[in-house]
């Protein structure tokens, strides 16, 4: 087998680096060949710790024997200007786009830094929290009071991934979204449990291909009935049938990450 | 007042969108007059998903008397091309960042969609559902069991985002974060749990402004002592007190975000 190719990547911010190494991440994924090492560098807001960061990137790229690619998204000019004096190969978010942007919009940007994640005292930040907090009093059907508030009641048989997925619509979008488990009682009575159906244009179900449920609750109950692919089966079929009866939309999540799944059902339902 | 400027933007994906839109959006915020309205149009991975992408962008600019402004992350270069014919301004990250990037690396890059999330099989994904279940098991202190597995144990009195912060840790970063409240027993006593003292370097305190802490414990328990200003400035003074004494490194949640008091904590304890 050929070596693979090793290159060091910065990810620079005057933030937390979350959305500039999300970016990056995205367009190296795109060179299978090449073997990352990530690092990432926020909060980077004074001259001082821009020059720590470029002797940083420099000493790597000496050790490497191989200059570093440097992502950044700075907004204050000077700090950008002087991280990018490193020996580096440098993409910069802001530079490239936000002057276009300016000339589009007629307007000079306010060169704020650290506008992007609403913090404590905003009522965005408010509704993320109070979206976590009754996502977690309503996770697997604990309560069916406060359904009614609820943005988004996912359904499933146990193990679909309902509450990653109600926890990840919390805490990224602010929703409320309480899960429901489909349980062999729903399937013998061959109806939505009572309490749901009065909500059925907020249902949204998730299900999953057997094998990889069975493998799933192995790992939890091994050599379970529970966990059996003949009951696997069976539970999925059931629980399509009645999601299919029921005109309730739902999603295989097999091959899915909780973002797909999440931004998915925000599209299905038309939420936000 | 004047009237403000409005402009509509799409942020157009063939996944989840949610890295483009974050990025837009930081970008976005750096325009304080303008008012955005913003459109998310994910999974787009057709010829005539593009069509109607285009139709939408060009009638929603006929509607605003503005042409709109477009993001785009979309890696098929044909697609692309399709959503670009758009009477739009459009700023597209991979057509601008990847030939310089295949330039630096001396390779084309795969032109693979939707690979920068991690899918149901691959193991960063369970490793972020192991860690998302391991932190609900550790909430608030439910138990004491296993906190040897634990990367990070945050410590605080009540409602200073240990819930939310410990979630966001194991969602984003497949870190298995416990979490513990710090109660008047503990001042009392002058130290920390003796379940929490050999788990010392994993310690991580937050902290708040008691003016702060009082208005959040005051909209779930008006009028208590629990809320009262006075209980709120004891707590904190006490906690902090502790932290200090202890050489637990902390950091004041006040006015911080989800995501910066993550990437701060990841930072201070030099997780991953």
């Amino acid at each position: 087998m050929p070596t693979p190719i090793k290159r060091t990547v910065f990810f620079i911010s005057d933030g937390t680096g979350l959305t500039v190494e999300a970016l990056g991440h995205s367009l190296l994924t795109q060179f299978e060949k090449v073997e990352f090492r990530q690092i990432r560098i926020p909060f980077l807001d004074s001259i001082d710790k821009a020059q720590d960061a470029v002797a940083r990137i420099n000493a790597q790229g000496e050790a490497d024997g191989m200059r570093p690619i440097v992502f950044t998204t700075l907004i204050d000019a000077e700090l950008a200007g002087i991280v990018h004096q490193a020996d580096a190969f440098s993409m910069s978010y802001f530079e490239t786009f936000l002057a276009p942007l300016e000339n589009e919009l007629g307007l000079k940007s306010s060169h704020t830094v650290g506008r992007s994640h609403g913090t404590a005292d905003s009522s965005d930040y408010k509704n993320r929290i109070e979206a976590i907090n009754y996502t977690l009093a309503h996770d697997d059907g604990i309560t069916d009071r406060g359904l009614e508030e609820a943005d988004v009641i996912l359904v499933a048989v146990s193990r679909c991934g309902k509450t990653p997925t109600s926890l990840y619509l919390a805490m990224q979008f602010g929703l409320k979204a309480a899960n429901f488990p489909l349980i062999p009682e729903d399937f013998d009575r061959g109806r939505l449990p009572g309490t749901l159906e009065k909500h059925r244009p907020k249902l949204f179900g998730l299900t999953i291909q057997p094998e990889r449920l069975a493998q799933i609750r192995e790992e939890r109950r091994a050599a379970s009935n529970y966990a059996s692919l003949a009951n696997c089966r069976y539970e999925i079929a059931e629980a399509e049938k009645m999601m299919r009866r029921e005109g309730i939309r739902w999603l295989d999540s097999s091959t899915k990450s909780i973002e797909e799944i999440s931004a998915t059902i925000l599209q299905e339902l038309n939420l936000r």
